[in-house]
């Protein structure tokens, strides 16, 4: 496909191209212009060419698919009339979402090319605060009164020609547009013409306030299945709708943020190859500057009981084991409790409930690894004469033991404090418990050792 | 709310109880009865007569919502008619769930509660792989034939009385089930009664096959915002739908997955409480072992360089900020990179790509680590006399350099060949590649540290 387009273009066949764009998703045709401009196979002027064999209302929608560089190029060759062909066909959210992302200059033009009635939508949805449900939602939605026909209802809907997602769902208010009750497009359907949608309109109506996170917004999708919520201010008046391809990004973008963050990176809006080498850095460095800083507490507490490992050397050598096993536990049940708070499956309330339910899983896995772990260090170590090997294996099992039970309590407490003081819990994930795991490892395994091995410093 | 039906049914007022019910979502009624049942409030036989206040066609939705354990209990409680009532009212894709949550006993009641033409449905749908399409696909949806009309249509809708999301998109087929074409219930209700369904359909149709990965179906939901995607067989035949509601289901099951499996721990299909600690703990010890085993050859290496350290014992003190640096930027480059390939916004061959981006990245973020640990050493151990702080810190410092680009690389080679293979990638993730990075960091340390205080061994 990519290959037939490219050399029709190559022969400036633009006919071929635009029969093969007719048979295509405008997700698809999307991907096949980026896909010209990343490889840098076509130059921006016939890029703004092809855009133009599309139809007006594709157009749209197309645009939509596209990578914020590609919105850029084609946006600077527009004429003013063909931007604002563009934007009369975005949805408000698609605009807003494209304002976020241009400079400025190119933002004047949109708005410009924005009718008035759009740019106060526009406007009001862009003093929302960023991932709030306000922020997220689009204005484009059907409501109709109480006392209105299906028949009215149906004429409505057949004369706003708007996209299939958000018209299956229709909004029920008062005159001061309260919503009181919600309609599928499927119950018009099985109605008669003449009855009145108060009638046969469901009054449970599940909503969102526009100052929510969208992360709950996206539970009550995940919850309740909707094609669509409406979201309300705090008189319950209906401002907009989310509808359940916003809320999908929604759940990908979280996940992929909390993934971020719980390995020690921020996050960039681009994907991994639009951020730069430079942003890449920027977005690691920080974090790691902090956990290698912090681990000097760790180094202070190994140079404290250097008396230790200057009479027996091999108990350095158990050092790695200790720290990995003690961050890998830590990790297991920070990882568990964040998810388990992002799908609400865990709460805060539940603190206690986890606490006892990690201790026992942790008894359980701290006996396993310290017996293997005796094994292990009485073999290795049974023909070595600088050491008593049992010793050395009751030491380093001692402070296993120690390590798996200390860092799965850490790893359990430090998400949920975390999350009681409004931190994202995902930050309290593996590198940063690792750390604090390291130095309270050390700090026993030395302690155990100074007792079972008798040694004074 | 919870407090207030739990009031009811302690005076025995179902009256209240079944007026609250008519007023809530059914995944609020669910939650409500789960709520009681977890927390041993009400017993099985009060749950079982809160569940029978429910109208039939409530009933079966709300118990789609419930919980393993919850359904076991609520099927050994009802009679045949009445299980017949609830299975006669789900769909296919739940009706196939059930069967897999539950033990060999009330399998064989739920099937021989479905009538036969579902029961054929079922056995298909179980034959079809583990996570792939036809597992997750249900079999009811609308299909017409391309010389019907837009009436016909509508009066086929009305009288399936199906719910919303199965019955938002038409398919158009041959006689021989081929899918020919696609409309979306908006056509219909902007074509004329007349209108003949091959002239208005879409014939440009996005399918996924019965065997693709349910990780695929997801991707085409998140790409192309459908309500729903037709599944069909090599021949093109349709034979299910998957609604958008089910690929939601499965990007949050896919990143749940895959945050487990980064954090060397088997998933298990209950909630993390409905686990038990016999069953967390065997989830995540097999891991824990392997890589408390395998760092043995950390170990070893040390014990190798034990000439090293007993002439500078302050070396030692370096190794959890050589070791945590080191698995800090793995973990930071092997998590961008298997959430990209999850997104498909990394593909195998872009592997030299992110090899040469990761490898620019650990250079910027390598040489300010290594400068900023000089200084710290430098500080730190400046008033030591039985070190030189200078030699110690580019000693250090060396390392970590080494470090940092040497896990970068690790952390985007080792999921890509993961993948390669067809191994999980996200099982070559922070614990598992902190393992290697440990033992070759500690390995260039020392090696770098005979050379600077030119140590024989």
């Amino acid at each position: 496909m990519y290959e037939m387009v490219k050399e029709a273009v190559d022969k400036r066949d633009f006919k071929t191209v635009k029969e093969t764009f007719e048979h295509l998703e405008e997700a698809d045709i999307a991907d096949l212009m980026q896909g010209f401009h990343d490889n840098r196979e076509v130059d921006a002027k016939d890029i703004s060419l092809l855009f133009r064999l599309l139809p007006k209302d594709t157009a749209a929608e197309v645009f939509t698919y596209m990578e914020t560089d590609m919105k850029e190029l084609l946006i600077n060759r527009f004429t003013d009339t063909e931007l604002e062909d563009i934007v009369d066909n975005l949805f408000i959210d698609d605009t807003v979402d494209l304002i976020e992302e241009m400079p400025a200059n190119v933002v004047q033009r949109i708005l410009a090319a924005s009718d008035p009635q759009s740019r106060k939508m526009i406007n009001m949805i862009l003093k929302y605060p960023e991932d709030s449900a306000g922020s997220i939602m689009t204005t484009e939605f059907v409501y109709m009164k109480r006392d209105q026909t299906v028949k009215e209802c149906l004429e409505k809907i057949r004369s706003l020609g708007m996209v299939k997602e958000t018209v299956y769902t229709i909004y029920v208010t008062e005159q001061d547009r309260r919503l009181v009750g919600v309609l599928s497009i499927l119950d018009l359907l099985t109605a008669d013409d003449d009855d009145i949608i108060g009638d046969i309109m469901d009054e449970n109506v599940i909503t969102a306030l526009t100052t929510d996170d969208q992360e709950q917004v996206a539970a009550q999708f995940a919850k309740y299945d909707f094609v669509a919520l409406p979201i309300v201010d705090n008189e319950n008046r209906i401002v907009g709708i989310v509808t359940f391809d916003d809320a999908m990004d929604v759940v990908e973008e979280e996940a992929t943020e909390d993934m971020a963050h719980m390995a020690a990176t921020m996050t960039s809006e681009e994907s991994y190859f639009k951020t730069s080498v430079i942003a890449h850095a920027r977005n690691r460095i920080v974090w790691l500057l902090v956990l290698m800083l912090s681990s000097t507490i760790s180094s202070i507490i190994i140079g404290h009981y250097e008396a230790a490992f200057a009479t027996i050397p091999l108990l350095v050598a158990s050092i790695p084991t200790l720290t990995g096993t003690g961050g890998n536990c830590g990790t297991q049940t920070s990882t568990m409790v964040i998810r388990g708070m992002s799908l609400g499956e865990i709460e805060l309330k539940d603190f206690f409930k986890v606490m006892f339910k990690e201790l026992r899983i942790s008894l359980i896995v701290g006996v396993i690894l310290a017996a293997v772990n005796f094994l292990r260090i009485c073999i290795q170590y049974s023909k070595d004469t600088s050491v008593d090997s049992v010793k050395l294996g009751i030491c380093v099992s001692l402070a296993i033991f120690a390590a798996v039970v200390m860092s799965k309590l850490i790893g359990c407490i430090l998400p949920m404090a975390a999350k009681a003081v409004k931190i994202d819990p995902a930050l309290m994930a593996a590198p940063f418990i690792s750390t604090i795991v390291d130095a309270s490892t050390t700090l026993v395994f030395f302690n155990i050792a100074l007792l079972v091995f008798n040694i004074k410093i």
